[in-house]
């Protein structure tokens, strides 16, 4: 033991950077045998729940991991051999595409779904603001939230804007934001990547176990949104062996997915493979999803069932509501409108 | 170097535990050196910018490295001598109090709270329902959150309940529930505690931020709301070097504390000292802060400005829409509600 010690002592002085490394390794054998003693200690529960605190701690420490060592290989170019054996390669990164727009509730909107994704290990945020610039706010929220994303903007032709009078649903709403990161995925990753395709809203409510059932799309998936369709939840209602046997909707059921934009993630090689499947303005209404899903050449029966064979509700259509600003208002009308200065 | 490694395999063979808790030391030894690296560096920058990557980078890297250390001790009880050393002892924790009612969106709305305050290191969460019985799924939403929490319930009195058709500023609403939590507070912490206590809705928006600022709370704080009482913000309005000099509000500015629940922070010390002070059912409407901050003998003039001298919004009063059920309604009318067995 004391011998050890001296060697430490000696390397703090000659070999700070080395002794980094070896630090570094030794905590990944620290956290590869805690991995371990956690997966063997699992086997006193039922295995069969993968819905438990400690696959959630992990996925949280591994993100974690990866940001060290990301810190790591910047200040210490050298070290990548030494590193990079121990990032997961073999985790696909999830890709996922949110269409925003100015409004009040934005920036909290996006604030606490980027704090969500911070949990979210090989995650890519594609972020398209309904705009002909680039925003100062999405710009700098982005630029603090710690994600890895990618920032772009797509104005929705006239034609196709909603009035704020308008109801939500005359008017099919995002196609040119998602259109738009579609396209940054083909022109950007090769099509050998080994990644996943989601389509994110900025106010729906999204679980954690969401992103880590999503991840193992082979060819595409789906699963029930809670809140979505006037039900309780919508999409696929009865699962077994990871196949779709009924599908759960109230209304047009002849659709050809009657399904969510939250309730699907499809694998990139798809996306490659049918390079003009993409969204459509001219799609009836609540054919968005279907038209871009059968685009990609896919039927009902392909779907893979997710959510413990559809079984749980890991994300939620909800909306936030437009708050009500009758004072602001009246203070715009009279030119004095609160501190401009101050972001909201 | 070769010597080092051998004495390592025989470490590996011989004294695994032994070894288990060096790593966690020298791993600790590795975060420091990145710490002073990251505060060297950022003299570079404007040091005066206090919401920069990089802290938020450290909290959540220090929150994590708790969760080890916490598995460590759990796992190896006679290792609390080694590992508490490094526990930041130092850091206050935040005690913070939430009413929950059962509602469509209610699980949605914990899910991305919790998943917030997940980020939050020395946090712990009251959770406190307005039921007769604590309910099932609150108590396994708790259960699988991977925080610190308690969990209580206090069901509103039936004079002072809402009805369903009645606007949600005609009566104080979470009275009871906050009661509740701070008798618990009184009941289970010790008065020398370090600690802050706030209060949280559950379909307000925080960021982690606000988190950071209110933590040196030393007897009471304030900071702008984002999209409360009819303005863009309100709560102090114009403050400098900690002071609040003037007040934001459009609505009745006579009251002693014209902010909202989500905008003030108190050190557990007050609550002890004034033992009586609580919400009240009867305060006339807007007046349920400031009974409560009066209660605890504050003044406007003994505030503490956060959010940089009150100069940025961390927090918003969003509220999550009513979903748009009618179908479920219509199923549930017909006695065929959806799948009871689907926890939404």
């Amino acid at each position: 033991m004391f011998k050890t010690m001296n060697i430490f002592r000696l390397c703090t002085l000659k070999h700070m950077r080395l002794l980094l490394l070896m630090n570094t390794l030794i905590f990944l054998v620290l956290l590869f045998t805690l991995y371990i003693s956690f997966t063997h200690s699992e086997k006193n529960f039922n295995s069969g729940n993968k819905f438990d605190e400690k696959q959630l701690t992990l996925n949280i420490i591994e993100n974690r991991l990866q940001k060290l060592q990301q810190a790591l290989k910047n200040r210490f170019p050298s070290a990548v051999d030494y590193i990079d054996v121990h990032v997961k390669h073999d985790l696909p990164t999830i890709y996922a595409i949110t269409p925003t727009y100015k409004r009040w509730t934005q920036k909290a909107d996006l604030t606490r779904l980027g704090q969500t994704l911070l949990h979210v290990p090989n995650f890519r945020w594609i972020v398209v603001e309904d705009s002909n610039e680039k925003t100062a706010l999405v710009t700098n929220f982005l630029k603090f939230s710690g994600l890895q994303y990618t920032h772009l903007n797509a104005k929705t032709d006239q034609n196709y804007k909603l009035k704020s009078t308008d109801p939500n649903w005359l008017l099919p709403r995002g196609v040119a934001q998602r259109n738009k990161g579609l396209t940054w995925i083909r022109k950007n990753l090769s099509p050998n990547i080994n990644g996943i395709l989601y389509f994110l809203d900025d106010d729906n409510t999204y679980s954690l176990r969401v992103f880590e059932e999503m991840r193992s799309t082979e060819v595409a998936s789906v699963w029930p949104v809670g809140l979505s369709g006037g039900l309780k939840f919508e999409g696929p209602g009865k699962c077994k062996d990871g196949k779709v046997l009924e599908w759960y909707t109230a209304w047009k059921p002849e659709r050809p997915f009657p399904i969510d934009m939250a309730g699907f993630a499809v694998n990139l090689k798809l996306l490659f493979k049918y390079s003009e499947a993409e969204y459509s303005n001219d799609a009836p209404r609540g054919y968005l999803e279907s038209h871009f899903l059968t685009g990609l050449k896919l039927k009902r029966h392909d779907m893979e069932a997710k959510a413990d064979n559809c079984s749980k509700v890991l994300v939620w259509h909800t909306r936030t509501e437009k708050p009500k600003m009758k004072q602001e208002e009246a203070l715009i009308r009279q030119g004095k409108s609160s501190n401009s200065e101050m972001e909201v």
